[in-house]
């Protein structure tokens, strides 16, 4: 998961780029980068950290054009490495390209081999330089014409924004598996953003998606769009259920109304006697509220967020590591102690989290923990952007549910139904990717199973 | 208000001192420090900024101790420099005294003048080195008798933890205007802190209050208490109402409980036919629960706060300061559309942060907004601690509530009566200040009034 | 201009990269960078500005490992851009190519347009990327062979280190334009650089000049000598004018004696009389003294150059530049006042820099400025690594002597004759090469003539 | 030893001191700060390490004033704490005090102990706090006046430049140990500085020493000169034996002519037969050319020192201590080798340097090494504010020339004579202060005897 931004003004862009990434940065803590076109040749600040870590008033005495583009990075497991911050920015052909990335391709890989038999080199090991690569390779004077052809090799998500020249580009994959929104303000300022937070922050009107298959090219005559093909909508329904603000609407649904009518219709389907609701913050929220509001039980706050959050040390001790979890979530014993709790949370991964929770929970007194979840289990790895660890890692792909009920300690332990979910969107099914869920993927990701 | 914490342990503080100060954060972010007494003398690292901004790998080679203490700055109003961040450290009779500081002295300026006529100087323009001065000043050899003569002479808040060689020291002003606690683990580690939150986090047993006028030492021999003379409480109300976490429990009462229970006994002060009930986060949240439990109309999430605090840049434009406030708090429209809300905020002092929320609520298609605030009014500037305005500035003591409504564009207002608010703690009454509501100072603060 | 360093051990090798680069900074002061192997792959740490400010305590917990390489980059005029920096590192074939590079290639521009019509991208806008994508290009297993194989591609002037795996790898062009020496210490530990400081300094014996055409590789089996073609030496006769420390021994011919040598042919050349002989510090020095003692006039310091460095702000006034020209080099009143000058320096390029000095000289007091060059009039462009301007720049390449002379404002002026300087080196005059000054340019440099 | 400077202009000033301190940054490389009046409060800004380190474009937009001071720090041995940095900042009486000094007080110790009986505290471990103590604490209404009180009871040498609301304040000790020098510019710019090289840089005209006992202030209405008492000049002769900069002129002497002049005396009081002379760069350079002229023996250079000190890392292990030493100094093997050599230094302290110095530079080749230095032996530590160590480490305190010759490897070994250096001065003897040869010390130092 990541968050992108591109903005093409008549004035400087630098700053509105920085706020308008700092209200993505739930997207992604790992790095931080923008790109700006500064009328002659790109300017690019980029590194580890937060946004507001990474840039200071000596950042944007660089930084100045009124066209940019910037990303955010989550924090994948495994090497993290300076070099795979975006925007990436190459050179070919006399041009400077330089791009941002949401998603993920599913033919990366066989993509880079070819081209590395070609005799390219890359200069990160992320699969957005696959996309970089095409669009200068199919460059031949038509930006777009090369996008295009870019577009019929990559397979799976991707939400792009490009700086080229003075022209700002942004596509979307023909699925929209990640969201992408265009606005414009009354002076013609454009803003195209994987959510709708910086679009009203920063403030533009007529706020749409860009569409499943749609390129975006704005320049000094204003926007024009083109579409690759016809759409073929699988949207991520895991963006409602976790990786989006509570103030997105995306493609249709807003997160959080769906979130709060996963939660009512959880409790339809899986009551339970208890004191108590309580959320495992932020994003558990809506879906307690919900739970709490259509069961009758009183909805409660057990459970305080630290909201700053620590720095990560370069080799911490053992002893540090268990510091920094326990800083994140801290059980209220004066909410807990003596009663029965419903514990709504967004989803079950790995487990890991839940037991160490309901085990504290437990320990600050809770009489009895049964926790609801407002996803279906996650049964399958996803190729398409998310973070999610290999079959083996997920639970819910090895286990029963009475049996990761047991290994996370829980009292009761319930998951939404699939139908259940997809009743909450309030839109018709099949423009969902649900495949983390029960495993069909609407692109084949092959090259990418271990 | 700041945030102080202290460790007396067997080995290394200085990353314990660090997430401590993490969970304090809350407390201030202006500025924070760590000093530890690494056997022979004082380190000291400090600078403007948040925790995590101002301390890195390279810090930790530096701060090497078993015994340190830190400290959170609030940003106050006016000139803020870096040499009025803490701890603060003093050189006098061949020892080092290094202090930190939560409170305000109400007799501050005329002990300075004094001191300054003595010839004294100070390295800062803040209260807590008057502290540090009478200390240095009076210690001939025992450094608890150089508290007790210091505590004779300062008059107001001051919950203090200090470093004395191989000693850890810490005392509370005998009205306890401001939190302090202390806590043990099993092998013998100490903590002390402003909240509970760090010696849960660090892991600690045995946690209570430090009692007003109580002086604590803690060396090698473990934990030693003394009194300065009998307590006199006059708990700080406005900690629960605002200030500490919603996981605090601070001389009997716990925060989350204390604001819940306010917007019950709101909801029956001031009731009103309406939608929904929403919060301005995070403080106003649990106030928000408790009208809505008692009310029986639905609680929703229509304001999202912004995780992700901005960098402060040295000169920012007002186009730049718009950005940075709408970034904070966003209304969501697909909420509050055509919706009668009642929010529920902690308090109001100003009234132009309310008045700027009701605007963007209606403006986000809110069709009635009926605010009720789970404090009683602010009249009076606070001496003890708190950065409130002076009186002028104070919206409530200018205006009436209906002129205070028609000011910040509410269609209903109330406030929770005092008694109200006194009731929710469960205590009795007379243990609390209560000095911002009710102008009754029990410490005179005649020398700062301007 | 710049300067490289390589080193394979058994033992890590961050801080020696630190440290030897730090003997290099004279040959480039603008970005620095070290990447180091470390068992499993390359970490890559670099940035803008000298080594000691880029690498801190921090940087060294992150690189670790036993073979790495270093750079330091010569401020170049136009946009200085951090992604400049070196090393470099790409990712191809499942393998990490990290690599670092003094000099430059004549074909670059065409060869980087061929490989972007086959649809490579670049990842900078500097000639030592078109080397590593070929080495990346022709890898098929066997480094050396790539290495040969971008060798008959490239032309002009390189010295390279590499990284590859746990190999170190250095190759020089035919010509052997740059210097570069190789060193091993007793134990097995080696050591390529671009001048002998570095190797004297971490401590190898048996130094010795990399060949022309050679190809080295350091594995665990020890150093593998290869050869790429005969070599046909052309070794860069303003490395001992300008460039090299005055430790420096690079291809047969000491720095130091060089220059004195020229000082004294000069002396004979273009005698003169005057009172006292002084040097423009630090490389015109060893040249004044050679005047002084052939001439039998004394030698006198009368120009003071300032040891520290002022830092490039971003945005500085007319007045800052000026201030901080004048904090290079000051000159000494007590000496000059009153007195006939002989004044000695390497090089005259531009003008301006001597006409400045000569002013001021005159202003402190000078009664007569004699100015002597010790290398002949540069009348044409390097290409092959030695950011000279374009013709029309080059002062003596539009002037006669006597212009020259009236332009700068010198009583007098002389330049070595190039016999002199030849003669100097104690060589055979065919090892040099000698194109800025005839303009004969032993590789065709066609494609960068502007 | 450090250095320090003031300005008082119309227009900003902080660009200024900036490269005003940056020429005084040979007299102390181990902290520097700048400190404007912004015409309300001041700004102060400072930190370990060089000026370019502490200083960026961030810094200097809060840096903004007309009158400014500045302070470079010597690396003292022991305990080097960044609280130890000046310029210091204190408050007392409604008023802010900026000092910054240059020298070292001989009753500091006494002074202190007694504030410090009355109750003071200080912020800081050195010297330099008690004259800001006593200035503030002397100040009733007139600064002049407070400052007169403090030299009654201050003894040692002080150089200080001080900022008092928009006014500043310079003063030295009556026996002028420390030099000070003020100019102005035609624009009526005030500089008053350490050495004149910032004031020739930034520009001024009518440079004069300030007089031993001299107090100036300058404000709006131009430059006032008082007087604490007759002065009893004292100079110290070490500065121009090495700390001041070459092109310094102090008190009548300049830096350059003085080591020249002593080279050429020493030669003639101690020859010797050799190939070459050379020097131990910088402060032996002068000397050496000395030495060189009178005595025919050419001159060459033989040992290059490292333009770019290395940084100095928080727990360097042996191996990079030694490193760092090598990197310092490198002998020339192409000039040493089979050459009897004269090196000429400009003192010996504790002989340690003499002695790896020679034995490198036989390792180098060096036939013979006969060491001349240019000061008579240093046999007292000196109280003034030169860094030297105890007696019992003074090598020259401990044994006779032979013992050293023998414990350095010199094959000879001779000290100027104490009227030989005294006449390269020109001036009449009893104006210096020889007391770091003779112990004949003109302010008794008792307290500071350990």
């Amino acid at each position: 998961m990541c968050g992108v931004i591109g903005i093409h003004s008549q004035s400087d862009v630098s700053k509105k780029l920085f706020y308008g990434l700092n209200s993505l940065q739930h997207r992604g803590q790992e790095a931080s980068g923008i790109c700006v076109y500064d009328g002659e040749s790109m300017v690019l600040e980029k590194g580890m950290g937060l946004v507001y870590d990474n840039f200071d008033d000596e950042s944007f005495l660089k930084l100045s054009g009124n066209i940019g583009i910037g990303h955010v990075r989550y924090a994948t497991a495994g090497g993290s490495h300076e070099y795979n911050s975006q925007p990436l920015l190459a050179f070919s052909k006399n041009k400077e390209f330089a791009l941002a990335h949401n998603g993920n391709l599913v033919n990366h890989k066989s993509i880079r081999k070819e081209l590395e038999e070609e005799g390219m080199l890359f200069q990160t090991s992320i699969d957005t330089e696959v996309i970089l690569s095409l669009v200068a390779k199919f460059y031949e004077g038509d930006i777009i014409e090369a996008v295009k052809k870019t577009m019929a090799r990559i397979k799976g998500a991707y939400s792009v924004v490009m700086l080229f020249e003075d022209k700002l580009v942004a596509f979307r994959d023909p699925n929209g598996f990640r969201p992408l929104l265009i606005g414009e303000s009354q002076k013609g300022e454009v803003i195209i953003a994987s959510e709708n937070a910086p679009l009203e922050i920063i403030g533009t009107d007529k706020i749409r998606d860009v569409k499943p298959s749609e390129i975006i090219l704005v320049d000094e005559n204003g926007i024009h769009s083109d579409f690759y093909e016809k759409d073929n909508r699988e949207h991520c329904i895991f963006e409602y259920v976790y990786f989006a603000r509570t103030d997105a609407t995306l493609d249709g649904v807003n997160s959080y109304n769906f979130r709060r009518r996963c939660g009512e219709i959880l409790s339809k389907e899986a009551p339970v006697e208890a004191d108590l609701v309580i959320a495992v913050p932020d994003s558990g929220t809506p879906g307690a509220m919900g739970y709490a509001q259509e069961s009758g039980i009183p909805f409660a706050e057990g459970l305080v967020k630290n909201r700053y959050m620590g720095r990560t040390f370069i080799k911490p001790t053992p002893e540090e590591r268990e510091l920094s979890v326990k800083l994140k979530l801290n059980p209220l014993e004066t909410v807990l102690k003596d009663k029965r709790i419903v514990v709504v949370d967004d989803s079950i991964v790995r487990g890991t989290t839940s037991k160490n929770l309901i085990m504290r929970m437990k320990k600050a007194g809770a009489k009895e923990v049964h926790m609801r979840i407002v996803s279906p289990p996650v049964k399958y790895p996803c190729f398409y952007g998310i973070d999610t660890p290999s079959r083996k890692n997920l639970i819910a792909a090895n286990y029963s549910v009475e049996e990761i009920r047991e290994k996370i300690g829980a009292d009761s332990l319930a998951f939404i139904s699939m139908d259940g979910m997809l009743g909450a969107t309030g839109l018709k099914e099949d423009v969902f990717c649900k495949s983390c869920f029960n495993g069909n993927y609407a692109v084949e990701p092959k090259e990418l199973i271990v």
